[in-house]
């Protein structure tokens, strides 16, 4: 009974997955859905990519959070176009409420790179696909490196792992191959990019990451019809 | 519909327990629900605390996560009693998986305290009444002082908040003041513990309060009968 409705949240979740899809490729726009615990540097890594970028492609971003619209005010100091959900009591975004998102997000002519950054929570928003070209998981140092095997789900089908923090390495008991090892095991091929959101450190190979994946859908074009 | 089901989810989750909390009052047992993000600091903080408890009262750890053993091997390196609850993609503990772990602990003879480990995640934990004394909210410098704001019902609900990790202070823009006061416009009377499990620092006033508050029931005694 329970397995039956979760099924049928997770086919209602998945038909409006395709329709983001849908709305994603006729706007030549690529989204990434960004997963990390509380505090694991998303907003901050966001920032820093945003302004990396320098407007080639527009961002747009969707918050996501149970409360507050403190990210999103961080978000909008970059300049990027952003829309916050709040979730109320909700642990993960839906592919639904992030449809009406980027129906705002793309309203008069769609960004060329979109990031979801989803609600602080390394597990309920694994299950949920929103329609994204990839989960960007974070995972930072303060956290323990055995947090990968403890959380397999969404290490298992991340497109790209960023370790954040990595100027606090120092003073954790963190160790980076561990934490890829680990990933390898549960992950054959996504890249990993231990990285520094303040100081800017390991940037460089997150940023033609970015660059590439945006590449297909970077053009800034006209918002399809049909898909709404 | 779906609230529905929910209320029902909960209704059952509420009988349970009320099970739990017949189990803890006859075996003279008090239990708390510590509860925290991936890398909070929750396994560490019952290391040390159960290490300066000494064995009085005796302890009993009841471990959720979603996968992997890890840190019951660690917390039965400390002599207490402990029983692994693996959720698989379950995203919190219910009343149910712990009464039959509280069976498994309490069979022979109660311990004094108990606590129960829930899976990281600052948001489904905390809708779920396990039959405990209390939940006792975690949150690390490392994680950022905006979180208890943005996850506002854990922290309301707390009879206590464990600021950790407090070494990293000075390498994080984490501002204890600024959490202490978020944290007392949610909830007007519980105490905040600032402490390192590492280094032991701020670990005094934490024990007494453990201490207080398993006065109560810190003396072991034959478990009564028909509570299962």
């Amino acid at each position: 009974m329970k397995i039956k409705l979760m099924d049928r949240v997770l086919e209602a979740n998945e038909a409006w997955a395709e329709e983001n899809r849908k709305l994603l490729a006729s706007s030549r726009t690529r989204m990434f859905n960004v997963i990390g615990s509380p505090g694991a540097g998303k907003t901050a890594l966001l920032e820093k990519t945003i302004a990396l970028l320098a407007g080639r492609p527009t961002v747009g971003v969707i918050e996501g959070d149970v409360a507050t619209t403190l990210d999103a005010e961080r978000i909008a100091k970059t300049g990027a176009r952003v829309v916050q959900i709040n979730t109320g009591d909700g642990c993960h975004l839906g592919a639904y409420a992030v449809h009406a998102a980027l129906d705002e997000i793309c309203a008069r002519r769609a960004p060329g790179l979109i990031f979801v950054e989803n609600v602080g929570n390394l597990i309920c928003p694994a299950e949920f696909d929103l329609g994204e070209d990839g989960k960007i998981a974070l995972l930072s140092v303060a956290e323990g490196d055995d947090k990968v095997e403890k959380y397999p789900l969404l290490f298992s089908i991340a497109r790209a792992l960023v370790i954040t923090k990595l100027s606090l390495l120092p003073h954790t008991n963190f160790r980076i191959e561990a934490a890829e090892r680990a990933f390898r095991r549960l992950n054959a091929d996504a890249p990993v990019f231990p990285l520094d959101s303040l100081t800017g450190e390991g940037f460089d190979p997150w940023m033609g990451f970015i660059g590439r994946a945006a590449g297909g859908g970077a053009r800034p074009g006209p918002v399809g019809g049909g898909t709404a």
